[in-house]
């Protein structure tokens, strides 16, 4: 089976948003900082790892939140063009993109479709409320975080609600970009 | 005038002490593996970075806590041999370390003493609460934060009681240790 993956832009103080993250935006107020990287030319090396990790990537499994904020952006596109996606969603919105499957009977369900859709590819997590489920079952097996030089101070917390227990990591990789650190982590399982 | 300077190790959520720090845990249960890279033989190269940063040190200033948590362990030298240090503290406890000057009328006082002290040279700023007041009245120059493979969901958090401003920063250097990450940041004056 692939790796199941999660890959996020983070503050140095914990962020994955600023505060008051909507539709209109999805970073919250100020929170497209958070992204600036991925837009400047200096990074070409980390975008292509970004690459390599697309093309192993066989299903994304996403947040209804992130569905929510995001999809008006993906358009009649999933997050990752072909990929089949699968939305972790308590009810199925009436009208929704065909490419996407609203999985409403909870994460074990997802997950399953999600690895028959992928065979032997990588299955990518997004939306901190799904990373935080799948984490907290032990079922994530690396962790991509860029490290951005800003302190938000409020907003949403990437490691949160994930009780009380250590998790180990083990650092793969660091890569130096402009103005952002990439850190790659596998979580050491018990 | 030198700079404002702080040093911490920090999980990948934000951590620099797991739950229930004690004098006899400083670092809190199981909070001894955010140091462990110290103590690791191949980080010499990041421990020259260190001793240079040891040689423009002009004075520090501790935090009460940090000193109750760490003074047994200093003995009778201070946190940085003969620098001088500057504890504050709300009272004087009545036998302590003589090399330590204790300050009971606050941060102002406490950066006059220890810049007249310093001189050029840096002051380094110990303890996770000091520094939060320091950084919210915006008297940090650089923060070094070695980021440590572990996520403690628990713990005193280094980045608290900051307010809801943002505080950009702007990154300076990034070092790929063994099992750390030591990344040196500038704060963005307004």
């Amino acid at each position: 089976m692939g790796n199941i993956t999660m890959s996020m832009s983070m503050s140095l103080d914990g962020f994955i948003a600023a505060k008051n993250d909507s539709p209109d935006e999805p970073l919250g107020e100020d929170g497209q900082r958070l992204h600036g990287w991925l837009f400047r030319d200096s990074n070409k090396q980390y975008n292509q790892v970004m690459e390599a990790a697309t093309k192993s990537l066989g299903a994304v499994i996403i947040g209804r939140r992130t569905y929510d904020n995001a999809h008006a952006d993906w358009g009649d596109y999933g997050p990752a063009d072909d990929v089949p996606s699968f939305v972790l969603s308590h009810d199925v919105p009436p009208e929704h993109n065909a490419k996407m499957t609203f999985v409403s009977d909870g994460l074990e369900s997802a997950l399953k479709q999600a690895r028959a859709a992928a065979g032997n590819k990588s299955i990518d997590l997004m939306g901190a409320n799904v990373q935080q489920q799948f984490l907290k079952a032990g079922l994530i097996d690396t962790i991509d975080i860029s490290i951005v030089p800003v302190i938000l101070n409020e907003g949403v917390r990437l490691f949160d609600h994930l009780g009380s227990a250590h998790i180990s990591l083990k650092q793969l990789k660091v890569t130096e970009g402009d103005q952002v650190t990439h850190i790659s982590y596998a979580v050491v399982k018990k």
